[in-house]
């Protein structure tokens, strides 16, 4: 099995797993306990919480652990909605993930924009300035790359913009951690990572918030977290997590040159397969992945031929399989529907080598070969479903 | 060490571990992604769903995963306050544990019912009869048994009543599950268990809904858990978390075998300590718990003397560790100030044997031959502060 469907969730890498199977057998004790070894578990836990904190430039005292990034993405929005003033709304990008959109369309019904992107999946910083001047926002949502097309938002000058106007600013950078240095964050006041996009267990992620945002509440129930997310720490998943992460920047290296790899690859495919497109290709990207329109039959198709070869790819974000129609995402970039249904997403890991991007590059050629024949006995170049 | 904090948290059983172990490595595949190695692992998650539904007498289609009991205390609660009618209320136990008071204070503030409990800590079910009868409350929220004393609540009748009145039932199951038989729960229309307080990983719990309430939504963004709760499926900690309640339910006997052994324990600490007093031993209780009040000194005295020599016990509920003041609990049930700093909790696992109750047992009663000496100084007959 080659896997290459590493933005939808990753293996646990070398150090995550040594941190977990660790703390399962030796740090399983509730850190709120009044006795010794509990004790050690708190300062495991303050040590971890300093640590993430370093590696993103921040304050310990802003980082709190959750179950993950949908909850943290939801809390926020749904915090913002309790806490803005009823004529302030929120802007988000028109291709937010669904655990950013879902949220906006239930908590900021009625008061919500959606901020368009161009055709390479980026978004307009221009039309963000507009909607600020008419000054309806109180909050903005916009992520750090995006889940399908791995397309890099310009979150930096939004957080400044926001800054500068005063209005929140909540960064859904899922997709961001462990494939991209990390930067500062400073105009970031939510910033929320998940933590098995990077090497890390499932189930668990964090939320970085900025001083002005301090009084963040979320689910209620214990003084943990201080008092901002309730709830027995997840003290396992939380130090396997940090581990992940460090491991994933000591690797970073490896992820940046998938960029080199991933491009050979989409050479490759352009030359061998006619009417295939790289989307994004000129927009800046996140280096180990690849978004491609194939010219020919539902991705289904060609996942399913692929998998029988050997490799996992995707038809486009796994919160999305499964579903008819077009993603928001697809939308917003004004894919056809035709071309919706001809996505594949491509996405590897930081020790993923040369030879299987070859490999996989292989694999679609052969299985272009195998389908063209189809295509040439009864002429069609739309979708056929499978 | 001896560990006697079980209602704190547990280590992970057996089953839960290798179960665990076996995922990180072979199951850590996104469930909703379209290749053959997501289809085995949603089937293992399909599978997980049915065998927890089957242990708790209930259906798959209203099990829902979810990241912990506080995740899904809160969102219970705040569920029902969106759905609820204006004028319809909140009925709670005057002891609920902080992840049902917090957001049940915060949500339904103005119309949110407090119920009061015996002296001996159970609650007064003519009392919500009357509430009831006053057509107050949408919705009732009454724990299996609470998290300080063990006591066990009448969420049997109270799950009858509630449904007479065709009002919504709420019950925090977090302390019932591997320790009681898991009895139909039919009248529970919100049925929220927590796995690491019965042998599971911590950051995964999960939330029975009957048929009245399937289209309960509480995290958005994306189809997981029917589009109930949006995110990745934990997959590891839920496949961990439905082994180690197998587990548990296998171990069930030497789980009701610490009743002996804690009447045992009781019977030696209330000839040899003076003025102790065992809360709730006239109550229906959990097999494994004792809840004392000591005769004199703070209680964390007592767990730093006990902890020494190798015992982890609780001052009360981890949650409420820390704090000052009365939890409210104590003073639901009337205790002192005074007493209720001198509160200790001890609670065993199902494979604790009789003769570490009887060195714990020893442990306190040396403690005490070594506080006493001060006292007898002195003369207090109160807390002494630490």
């Amino acid at each position: 099995m080659t896997y290459f469907d590493y933005n939808s969730t990753t293996p646990l890498n070398r150090a995550a797993k040594d941190a977990l199977f660790d703390a399962v057998d030796g740090q399983w004790a509730n850190p709120s306990s009044p006795y010794k070894v509990s004790a050690r578990v708190r300062l495991a836990l303050d040590t971890a919480r300093e640590n993430l904190a370093d590696r993103l430039h921040g304050k310990g005292t802003g980082m709190v652990f959750t179950g993950g990034a949908t909850e943290a993405n939801n809390s926020v929005i749904r915090y913002l909605a309790e806490i803005l003033p009823q004529e302030k709304g929120l802007a988000i990008s028109a291709i937010e993930h669904p655990s950013v959109m879902e949220p906006a369309n239930h908590f900021f019904k009625g008061r919500l924009d959606l901020l368009p992107v161009s055709p390479e999946g980026v978004l307009d910083v221009d039309h963000l300035g507009a909607v600020m001047a008419a000054g309806r926002p109180g909050a903005v949502s916009v992520m750090a790359a995006n889940n399908e097309t791995r397309v890099i938002q310009p979150w930096g000058r939004l957080g400044r913009i926001c800054r500068e106007n005063g209005v929140a600013y909540h960064c859904d950078a899922s997709q961001w951690f462990g494939k991209c240095p990390n930067y500062r964050f400073d105009n970031c006041d939510f910033l929320v990572g998940c933590s098995h996009k990077f090497g890390g267990p499932k189930g668990v992620g964090f939320l970085a918030l900025s001083e002005n945002w301090y009084g963040f509440r979320s689910v209620f129930g214990g003084p943990q977290e201080g008092g901002r997310r309730g709830g027995t720490e997840n003290i396992p998943g939380i130090l396997s997590m940090v581990a992940a992460l460090g491991w994933a920047d000591r690797h970073r290296e490896g992820m940046l040159a998938q960029k080199d790899h991933r491009d050979v690859f989409e050479d490759r495919l352009i030359r061998g397969i006619p009417g295939l497109k790289c989307v994004g290709k000129s927009a800046p990207r996140l280096p180990n992945t690849s978004f491609v329109i194939l010219p020919i039959y539902e991705n289904l198709r060609w996942v399913t031929k692929l998998d029988v070869k050997g490799f996992q790819v995707s038809t486009g974000s796994a919160c999305a399989t499964g579903k008819t129609g077009r993603s928001p995402t697809m939308r917003a970039m004004d894919f056809t529907r035709g071309e919706s249904r001809r996505t594949i997403r491509v996405s590897s890991g930081p020790q993923t080598g040369p030879e299987s991007w070859a490999d996989l590059a292989e694999a679609f050629l052969e299985t272009w070969q195998s389908l063209k024949p189809d295509a040439s006995c009864d002429g069609l170049t739309e979708v056929i479903s499978v």
